[in-house]
């Protein structure tokens, strides 16, 4: 039986990650992290018709891989749990429609691979599934005609914005006594809203949520950032990443040596100037069912805490010049 | 401990709904069901400056007045999950953001609150919350422009389109031993795929998956339309309604007798001509809110199933002349 101390949830069973993949597009292949991924498309379609269809495929694929590599087929899964950013979740929909698993749709921004784990995990908790899948994505092409502009206008992106992610990753859970990376606890975020209005700098909107979640993780678990090898957040990048180092000393915690985001790292800041760094759904969801869940495998890594962020607007509540609230869910993963 | 036997979930603790409020706007307060209703808001804006700020504060209404009815606060709440159809459920986020409880984002199209359910009784099963509130929203207005026409267009419906109901509904559910209806179990659906096209007849479009998760529920629990006082699904309206007694009748099973749609029952047919009834995430939530969970607090129904069924569409996948697929998720509620 799991329980809740503050927003902190302690799950009662062994609830592991046994299996993941991460697929992404050229780009992110060409990035440091390149050689980690499981699967590297040149093709910004992946030979579909639409951005929005290749967008989909990756999710296919994500879970076709995770599912591969343990010898599972679709019908071993009680629960899938998904998202994306696009309209209305089509990226989830047309992705995994083919899989027939009983669907649960989830949307946190470029936050939503942590909830979708966190949701899988909770079936598995309470006993409604034994095995579980979590999968999100995102597709740079899709994201900036939705988001901003279509690609074709070239337009000038200014230095704190971020590039959109084209990939995928996917994650199996299941109740297990192996050797497996598992899910110790989960810390549920609230929606933090400090007023930024800037679409261009979402790490700003971003890094209060995530210094609001980390801040009560440490507080719930009676833990400080040396009991941890590593704390990802997803895609602050390099701006909203800078402002939670500072947010975080405010409150008397020092992140800095243990801090690593995935927006910072999927690309090379020199060679593929990305501007502020990587992010959407795909970002964190990519680098963590890839190159993080390798090193916890090969004991690389034994205890992080993995934080992806999302920035709560749509084009229309921009358009309205409302603020952009933010959202960042945590989880502990130990071996 | 919960169990899952097919598709189907069996909670182990007796999970409660132990408050609701739906609230509404004039169209629905006018309609057969309008004195059930715990608000009526005559105004579109609701005092704000837009229809989409105006959803969101119909989802801070809904929470508040189903708080309010059981002298709780936000402060006494674990989690909340939450949902509507505006793009990246900026209803959801702009209402619910200054309640500060840890929040699930879900999407279902205009099933979610059947998934926003389950989440929290899936949160109270597991031990990482003791009381959850879930809720959603649609509103007229922001729909037609988002998915549509704007209004002053004045656009001619077709005679299967629907009307977006001006609504929310949100639940309290917690562990209990008193007398409130409770949740016995859910059945999560799979997405269905027919290959219906026509965004203005929607209720096509989800028929099939409510008649494919009726259908498991049926199976999971060896249990038949007898033995339920009434079924309500969502949204199917006139012409989605029909269908899903052909497709049941196909399979064998007949729950004319039982049969309920909120999209149906919501508006006044000859004298509020909506075309095939109600829709939207606000709807089922709305109707189930209030008229529902008070017929049952009222022992005039003692077990029920509910289920509300989405149709997983954007604008983007409609201009790019994709197939519509649809989901429903089930819940069975008992007093």
């Amino acid at each position: 039986m799991a329980y809740k101390i503050g927003n902190t949830i302690f799950l009662g069973k062994r609830i592991e990650i046994i299996s993941s993949a991460g697929i992404v597009g050229k780009k992110e292949g060409d990035g440091p992290f390149g050689s980690h991924f499981d699967e590297i498309n040149d093709d910004a379609y992946l030979g579909k018709n639409t951005y929005e269809e290749a967008e989909s495929f990756l999710q296919t694929k994500a879970v076709n891989k995770a599912l591969e590599k343990i010898n599972l087929t679709p019908e071993d899964i009680d629960v899938i749990s998904c998202g994306d950013l696009l309209n209305q979740c089509i990226g989830s929909s047309f992705g995994i429609k083919e899989f027939n698993i009983p669907a649960i749709g989830v949307y946190g921004a470029c936050s939503t691979m942590a909830l979708a784990l966190i949701t899988s995990a909770l079936f598995i908790e309470s006993g409604a599934a034994k095995k579980a899948i979590s999968v999100t994505s995102s597709h740079f092409c899709a994201a900036e005609r939705q988001y901003r502009f279509p690609l074709p206008y070239g337009s000038i992106r200014p230095l704190t914005s971020q590039w959109t992610v084209t990939g995928a990753g996917a994650a199996v859970l299941s109740e297990n006594n192996g050797d497996n990376p598992y899910i110790k606890s989960a810390t549920v975020g609230i929606i933090t809203d400090m007023g930024i209005k800037d679409q261009n700098n979402m790490g700003a909107a971003m890094a209060p949520a995530a210094a609001e979640t980390i801040y009560r993780f440490f507080k719930d678990t009676g833990t400080s950032p040396a009991d941890y090898d590593k704390i990802y957040t997803g895609d602050l990048g390099f701006t909203g990443s800078e402002l939670l180092l500072e947010l975080l000393e405010e409150k008397g915690i020092d992140i800095k040596e243990k801090h690593a985001d995935c927006g910072k790292m999927i690309y090379d800041k020199e060679r593929q100037d990305v501007h502020s760094g990587g992010s959407g759904c795909g970002c964190s969801a990519s680098m963590f069912c890839s190159y993080i869940m390798k090193m916890m495998k090969e004991d690389k890594l034994k205890n992080i805490l993995f934080c992806p962020t999302g920035a709560l607007l749509s084009p229309t509540s921009v358009l309205q010049k409302r603020e952009i609230p933010g959202i960042a869910h945590l989880i502990n993963i130990v071996k």
